[in-house]
């Protein structure tokens, strides 16, 4: 394992800034023996410039090449050995078994996007043939279909270093629509960033594709500057509100501005409906806790809002949570930024008039305790939305409403989150469809009987849903339609097939579905 | 003819303000007899809550239901008689036929929606079902599909006072995704408006859809206010770079940021290949001269950069084209404020160093003389692209590069546009791929031997492209795709049968085109 520390540009290793800073042990904060260099302006735009340059031959690569691209990154991310895996442990806090299937999933993606190339689909192809003889006037030859946007800025997630980060959801999406990446490290896991890309970097090299479509700069204020570069045309950004409100905002400000998709803030609320409660409460109780306490609770889909119809069944089932929340050890976050931001935001709730605690609290210096909490209905309905400030980490509140049509009216009022839950038994169902028609305007995805925490890779997925889960509700984060973000369309008017794009040419030499005279056509 | 000038609002007109305007004929400038009650802010607040309180019950009709509601606002709009034609004609200076033509197509964009509407792929029906043998994790049953994001403000555009405007491609768009509508009536036709607004409210009754599915607000400031109702969901406008980011400004500073589509400017360059205008530049010429004066030069895809290789046969093309441009008879324009910046754009240019005039100048008080203006191709080089301003009106502009080389050269550095054509002949062809594979990048459309004015209303057509030509390259405003700018994917995990809307039930009793773990499947 060789940590250089330097920039990623155009198939180079550059980093000349004296600005450094250090790689840190999530359990105790204590820096660890690899050193990383702030990316320059010059290496900023040095790195937007050689995806720009790579753009034009990347975009032109055929399916096929493009699907086996994908795979030689897989390969080698599945590849990283277990000296990767003990250096994730320690820079993320994140433990073994979660870090090993996380390097499963982030190879999965890729391959799963290898299948959305490979199949073509994405590439929304239309024909219009010409009619010639069309009264008043003749009805030219129109093609569609969707070309990449150009060189895409991903920014790294803290909570999730492989998945979400290097080589994750919003890279494979965009490699996969023929966009090069230029990625914002994260600085909560950089050894773990400069081997996910030394391994992309290989794959780029065994496949032959231009050195810039992959880049990779370090440092905590570099993001900001390569959005404003004009080479990049689109964002992809998972963290906070505030982190992605203020990339919305400087990309506003571009002289051209370009589509930022950024996954912000989710409290994914769940609804008990009594029937399940008094059914099987215990279990729900129990399956909820492992739910807000996994991974340290670091997760956008965690559970943070459990809202219940008042009265014994639930009174019990609160208890029951209580003491299974009290139950969980103490854990490691991320780093000691989150741990702190997790601190303070279990301070803001505990001092909100009508907010109570029922289990949690202590805390060691260097851990997160999980926490429950209890509030009124009437915050719910507050202006200001106290209840849904995302608190990231092992905690949730409970609210009791006063029966199933109160239940049904805060739903409206809700902010945008990325999921809503519904536990139901047999005897609520009768009660549940209004419930889910209202939950479906809110929120990216609806689950019955199961909680929010793992967010399947699948052609169906939609991880996105309404501000602030994101800021813009139309695309989804995780899923193949999240390649939709980084393509645009584009028609042909009356073309010679010699000139047409290949997937356009008459006689569909790449055998792609295609929407031909509105049916579809395989021929 | 009953015009009564108040503001549609949940079926009602309401009309409180004292600020009134009128129509004016737009040969003279002369007041028509016909005033306008300017939006109050409880007008504008109001029928945004009216659109909202619509949406659940609008959104949730059946695709059959409504696509025949489109097909009944079709139904008015084609029953909108001569009166209705001749007062178009008066505020608007737009020929007779123009205006049949663009009643046609406004009918036959709503027809093209109903059927959208009825084939529901729209939906985007993606369905992953359970693999609960899967291992390490079984997978849920998840489903996908799209719903409509809530009402949208729709800015009449000055140009096509029908098929851009109460009743126009945003609208029938924005509808058939199942949101409601709540029009912004331009100020240069309020008349127009307002007949077209009761030909809808006529097919809203008649179909007995809930009152505020469709909305229109008159004067010049509402919309600013309106698109700042937290009700609104999503924002479409054709109009000026002007208008349009300073709509996008304001979306910007909306606690809940939405999307805007805003179809800008674009010049819409033209490239003249040299065996295109040697074979036939006098045919080219006469085409093209026809085409920039087209309704007096006020389209958006309008002919605006001319550009060839210079030579004798360019010259002499450049000559054709000079006395064809000259020949053009004045034209009216669509109100005095158009007028005067087409006379303001006209000395712009003319005041550039290195551009000259060939043809036009000399303007009466009330109309739009063509005008041919030839510039150094240095000027494209420029940044601040002075040749690549739009000047909305019949005006063209000749630039003379130096061989294919330097037409190749400057393609990468336009600014985005609507389309770019190309008019090349048999012995050009070898030299067009390059110059096709670089202009797709900048625009929209492609067009082959044929001039951009002319925009197809089909399944293929992309009426969009990069920035300043739209506000985001991802959608377009004309053909079927516009339909995408107002849905968002949701999805269903683990849910059974009877509490999943009905695209996504098992046995598909829409039989609805599903894309059912991986492949496509209509059972």
């Amino acid at each position: 394992m060789e940590i250089v520390g330097t920039q990623f540009i155009d198939g180079k290793r550059i980093g000349k800034s004296a600005t450094t800073f250090y790689s840190y042990d999530a359990r105790n904060d204590e820096s660890l023996p690899y050193q990383f260099h702030q990316a320059t302006g010059a290496e900023i735009s040095a790195a937007a410039a050689a995806a720009a340059v790579a753009c034009p031959v990347y975009r032109a690569t055929g399916l096929e090449e493009r699907a086996r691209f994908l795979e030689a990154i897989a390969i080698e991310i599945d590849a990283l050995d277990d000296t990767f895996i003990n250096v994730v442990m320690l820079e993320t806090g994140l433990p073994e078994q979660r870090i090993r299937g996380e390097r499963l999933r982030t190879s999965s993606q890729l391959r799963l996007f290898a299948a959305v190339v490979r199949r073509g689909d994405f590439l929304g192809i239309r024909i219009d043939t010409a009619l010639p003889e069309r009264q008043p006037l003749p009805r030219p030859d129109i093609r569609q279909y969707r070309i990449a946007l150009g060189p895409v800025t991903v920014f790294g997630a803290g909570n999730f270093p492989l998945a979400f980060s290097v080589a994750g959801g919003d890279t494979a999406s965009a490699l996969a629509a023929g966009c090069p990446v230029v990625v914002k490290a994260h600085s909560g896991h950089p050894v773990t960033s400069e081997l996910v890309a030394q391994a992309v970097v290989r794959a780029v090299e065994l496949c032959g594709m231009p050195a810039g479509v992959f880049g990779m700069l370090f440092g905590d204020s570099v993001g900001a500057e390569l959005i404003c570069c004009p080479e990049i045309k689109a964002v992809a950004f998972t963290g906070s509100l505030q982190g992605g409100r203020a990339l919305a905002e400087i990309v506003a400000r571009r002289p051209e501005p370009i589509p930022v998709f950024a996954e912000m803030s989710s409290i994914n609320p769940v609804f008990m409906f009594p029937g399940a409660i008094q059914e099987r409460g215990a279990d729900i109780a129990s399956g909820l806790a492992a739910s807000v306490t996994l991974g340290a609770g670091q997760f956008c889909t965690n559970p943070g809002l459990v809202i219940g119809c008042a009265g014994e069944d639930f009174d019990r089932f609160s208890q029951y949570l209580a003491t299974e929340m009290a139950c969980k050890p103490p854990a490691v976050m991320l780093n000691r930024a989150v741990l702190n931001n997790y601190r303070n935001g279990i301070k803001t709730l505990s001092g909100i008039s009508g907010v109570e605690i029922l289990a949690g609290a202590a805390t060691d210096e260097n851990s997160a305790f999980a926490c429950l909490f209890k509030a009124s209905s009437e915050l719910l309905k507050v202006p200001s939305r106290p209840l849904e400030k995302e608190v990231f980490g092992p905690v949730t509140m409970l609210v009791a409403v006063q029966g199933l049509q109160e239940l049904l009216e805060i739903i409206p009022d809700l902010s945008g989150h990325l999921t809503a839950s519904i536990f139901a038994a047999d005897s609520d169902l009768p009660n549940c469809k209004p419930v889910v028609t209202a939950l479906e305007c809110r929120v990216g995805r609806v689950i019955l009987n199961a909680f929010p925490t793992g967010v399947e890779v699948c052609e169906a997925m939609v991880h996105g849903g309404p501000f602030p889960a994101t800021s813009d509700s139309r695309c989804t984060s995780v899923g193949t339609l999240a390649i939709d973000r980084f393509l645009r369309p584009v028609c042909y008017q009356g073309y010679l097939d010699s000139l047409l794009p290949e997937p356009l040419q008459n006689d569909n030499p790449l055998r792609l579905r295609r929407f031909v005279n509105g049916e579809w056509s395989e021929v």
